[in-house]
């Protein structure tokens, strides 16, 4: 793992590190309380498709998360995303699914497609990103959380059933196509967002999910409007989930 | 209005009153920090079907909105409940949906039906409540929120719908059968409690009242477990979107 550089706002440290693996170097971001010493919790959080790991939905969270919680917060740029190569497989897919949102076609089935593409790289990638961190000194083996959307939670699905260190997550805007096997392995608590009006997502294949997961505790907040309009006060429950789950 | 009470415990202040109306006396219960002066947020609690206005869940919740924000709370008996007479319609309906409770059958259209009946009183009862609680001194004309459930959802939406001092309401646990006319002409901010195994409230009737909800802000919080099984930090979350709306 090497940190190329270091930076602070706001209280909050903002270290860029990568990290070599099996499909080259992930590039990351880790934020930290400013001169945070000792162990705490540690939150991933995937970005969503098309975004990466300094998308400004992901910085604004990451910094209230470490500001105002002491949590720790890693981002990684997913495969076939931010500074990272693209194959000719996510070519094409990445293709069909604009042509797709262009043309108003179903666009369900081609992100599902997507998600089971980059899932296989990213699921050992986020166990490795997890092992790294969790060495350094200001986080410590403490407590994981995942939080992720869209592509973040089609992601974060497989990863979060597979990987007994995470204890909660939060997840939404992603339907069951490719991940109800996956969801009835995870037991964690979850909060789960839904955009009732989601024009990528059918409604039904949200609360499929939603159904497919095998935790006893997990909520479900569902908000009028598009796949992009998640409304700001849930940044403040998920805060609050984290909170109370993360200890 | 006529106290007959006043007690205090845990910093809030509890009077018992009487309210004489239309369809005789109505009894009810105001909650206020102790030593309340001045005008103050008013929420309006509606229990649920069998229940009365000091049934342990809205005493549970009238204490922490009192103590924690400060805010005045109302219950009252609905017609038919607590200390209220019932009519013969009452207790025909009452019947009929225990005994289709008890053998299994479709309770949902006679739970309809008993909130269609109670609500014709309700509703004007809400705003003799909140014109007689108001002109305390300890109360005032302040914002007016309403939380209710199950029977206080059915009696509340069409309370909501047509009182325009309510600025915010939490409501769930029942569905659209009586009450989706109502319920597209609420635009106030709302918070919508869903039980995901309810055995009374079929699910698609949930959210298809949900659905319905004219709001521009709303918000549906679904859980796992049967109708009387809302977790706790819903309660949580009812302090916190009051507090955001009642400001």
């Amino acid at each position: 793992m090497r940190f190329s550089s270091e930076t602070s706002s706001g209280g909050v440290t903002e270290q860029l590190f990568t990290l070599p693996f099996t499909f080259g170097e992930i590039p990351g971001v880790l934020w930290t309380p400013d001169g945070a010493c000792g162990t705490r919790p540690l939150i991933l959080m995937g970005h969503g498709g098309g975004q990466h790991k300094k998308t400004p939905g992901i910085v604004a969270r990451a910094q209230r998360f470490a500001a105002e919680c002491g949590f720790a917060v890693a981002a990684v740029d997913a495969p076939a995303h931010g500074d990272r190569p693209r194959t000719e497989a996510h070519d094409r897919l990445i293709g069909e699914m604009r042509e797709r949102m262009r043309t108003g076609g179903d666009v369900a089935p081609v992100l599902a497609e997507v998600h089971g593409l980059i899932a296989g790289q990213s699921v050992p990638e986020w166990r490795a990103v997890v092992d790294a961190v969790q060495q350094l000194d200001h986080v410590g083996a403490g407590p994981v959380g995942y939080w992720g959307l869209s592509l973040g939670c089609g992601l974060g699905v497989p990863f979060v059933a597979s990987e007994p260190r995470v204890r909660a997550a939060v997840l939404g805007l992603n339907g069951a196509e490719t991940s109800a096997e996956a969801a009835a392995r995870i037991t964690v608590p979850l909060e789960f967002l839904v955009q009732w009006d989601d024009e990528r997502v059918p409604r039904a294949a949200s609360l499929a999910l939603f159904d497919a997961f095998a935790s006893a505790e997990k909520t479900l907040h569902a908000n009028p409007g598009h796949h992009g309009e998640v409304p700001a006060f849930e940044l403040d429950s998920s805060l609050r989930f984290f909170t109370r789950h993360m200890g």
